[in-house]
């Protein structure tokens, strides 16, 4: 067997996550470990979630990172909030949603699905339609930036309805926040999951959660406990809040499980480069970056799978793989001629688009001219 | 909003784990990114599975990390082999083997206890008497180091009972997988979950899974789909091993989630360096370094938790508080004073023992004399 270390090759990551990690959070993952019951640690939790505030742009005192990916965060929100029987209206338009629909229906819910082209926003219209159909849905879930199609939904339009309608909202940013603004409080939606690899580059692992006291009381009133123990909303908050006080007690922390020390070290500085640069300011970088991919790729006759301007994430490019274009040939060159990674198409859209991902540190003007260089070198031969 | 970075203070991690964590994995850590599908980063997959093999001592082909802390890995073997309705006997000899048991009963199965007292290790007795009572039972699940007591169960003896009457075995070896001989094979375990930051001295958020044939059978066998998405075996194994093949096609990994990259890179290290000493001479290590901190204790009147020393687990040392001894001074001293930790009692030992660990790298005669020193100095004021 061997037993060598491992080195990785020299990568520029441009697919749809993990992205390029800055060098301080590099540096921050391999400072010694404190344990998760560290006086100082608790420091560190105490600040993720006020950071974790600011980014989610809440006040919800239930804000911390699921010690997971982002498929831990969603199944987090859906094992909360779902109880058997409990009906949910799930828009679909992509991939992600898709796999929300199939964890409700794990855990015992009914789902309503409003379906989508996969390509194209969530319909306000259908959902309101959808809604007025089944008077009887507690929650309304969709996927803000789907990221296998490079849409994004208007999601302060869609809470807005199902608030109207008296339904929860389980809202998935994990390709949004960061890149693209995400007001949970002033849109109001109620259990909102994240990942730390995308536009917070930080590295995978970890899936920043929020709950509002409306999603809280209805997981209090629960009929049945929460069948995972691992994503247990309560019991993971009596860890990074503290359990309530009995009368004259001070609240203390309950041991859950063992936090992922360095992951945590990592979202700390990387969401610490977040506030310096300014919410407002990663957003206008991921914009700006973005347009400059755009006008590089029009100029080379390629055009975007998301025809609608307004519908398109702006750091998650899809674009076209060409008539008479090898997609896995192209892929490869890039990968081994350049270091360059992009991601294919998932589902039904494998073979038809590319997916350019520029999110977090990874925005950034040179990785935009390196690739417009690669690609259309690839391209010529 | 405080923004500075985030610099952990000098400490001596001597609790239940985290460990101390070697240079060269905390190196490790602060390599740059791949992805979860890049060609390098499979061979990474690879050598891993090829890793824990050795040291499950295994030729289980499910074998890998999953992307969480223990506690998700006693969840995975859970919720894949426990279907509603399915009685389960559970050993519950200490905390965790407490946890087993909530988590079976979330998971709809019916746990029969096997009760015995905090300090103990498990009666083979008892177990074949709850078998004898209870022929209808599918699962037997024990914990073959209990941190919270310091008790090492005999786990080869347990399986063979637990075989014998047709059951499959669950096992958590979360304290035991490298710091005591583990033989996942010899012994017949069948479902089997550990934890990165204990004598594996890797950072807290993976855990170790390996999972035999007959439990596999077990889990195809399933009326129901395993109600978490994230934690279903089989997903899981499409993406680390790839998908069987269809005919004439080559197996192909699926996408399931983002894997946790700078952790799986320092779990690859941690445990190069485990097969670069050899698991017989790791665990000799910690015999020995637990000999010379059982004298050095002994030497000063104190006394252990668990009375027989062929219980003990060598690695996770229960010394009882002495009588009129503050046990929260003692351990706040230890902290701020010398930067050492040591863990606090769990449940019904709150305030009554305290936990030493001596595991994996930090199963180091320097520890050892660090320990006795500061302790011997706390107690004497």
């Amino acid at each position: 067997m061997r037993t060598a270390s491992f080195y990785p090759p020299f990568r520029v990551l441009m697919g749809p996550g993990p992205t390029e990690v800055h060098p301080r959070v590099l540096a921050a993952l391999a400072r010694p470990l404190v344990s998760h019951f560290d006086p100082t640690g608790f420091r560190l939790l105490d600040e993720i979630r006020a950071l974790l505030q600011y980014v989610f742009q809440t006040r919800n005192e239930v804000t911390f990172v699921v010690s997971g990916p982002g498929t831990a965060g969603m199944e987090a929100c859906v094992a909360n909030l779902v109880e058997p029987g409990d009906k949910v209206v799930v828009c679909q338009n992509g991939f992600f949603s898709g796999r929300i629909r199939e964890m409700v229906e794990r855990h015992g819910g009914v789902a309503v699905v409003v379906e989508e082209e996969w390509g194209r926003a969530v319909d306000p219209e259908k959902l309101e339609d959808a809604l007025r159909r089944h008077p009887d849905a507690k929650v309304v879930a969709f996927v803000h930036a789907e990221t296998s199609t490079g849409v994004l939904s208007d999601a302060a339009t869609l809470a807005e309805i199902a608030r109207r309608h008296g339904c929860l909202t389980l809202v998935d940013t994990v390709t949004s926040l960061g890149g693209v603004p995400v007001k949970v409080d002033e849109w109001g939606l109620d259990v909102v999951y994240s990942g730390s690899q995308k536009c917070l580059s930080a590295p995978p692992g970890l899936s920043p959660v929020t709950f509002s006291e409306r999603a809280l009381d209805a997981v209090r009133r629960r009929k049945m406990p929460v069948v995972s123990f691992f994503l247990d909303i309560q019991a993971l908050a009596d860890y990074w809040l503290g359990k309530p006080p009995a009368a004259g007690a001070n609240a203390a922390r309950v041991y859950h499980h063992t936090v992922p020390i360095p992951l945590l070290y990592a979202i700390h500085e990387a969401l610490t480069l977040l506030r310096e640069e300014g919410l407002e300011n990663a957003w206008a970088r991921h914009r700006a970056n973005h347009s400059r991919l755009r006008d590089g790729l029009e100029a080379m006759g390629l055009t975007y799978w998301v025809r609608s301007e307004a519908d398109r994430i702006p750091h998650l490019n899809t674009i076209r793989v060409p008539d008479g274009v090898d997609d896995a040939w192209v892929r490869r060159r890039l990968l081994e001629d350049f270091g360059i990674e992009i991601g294919a198409g998932l589902g039904p859209l494998a073979g038809r688009i590319w997916r350019v991902g520029l999110m977090g540190y990874g925005s950034h003007p040179r990785n935009v001219a390196y690739f417009l260089s690669a690609l259309r070198e690839v391209l010529a031969r």
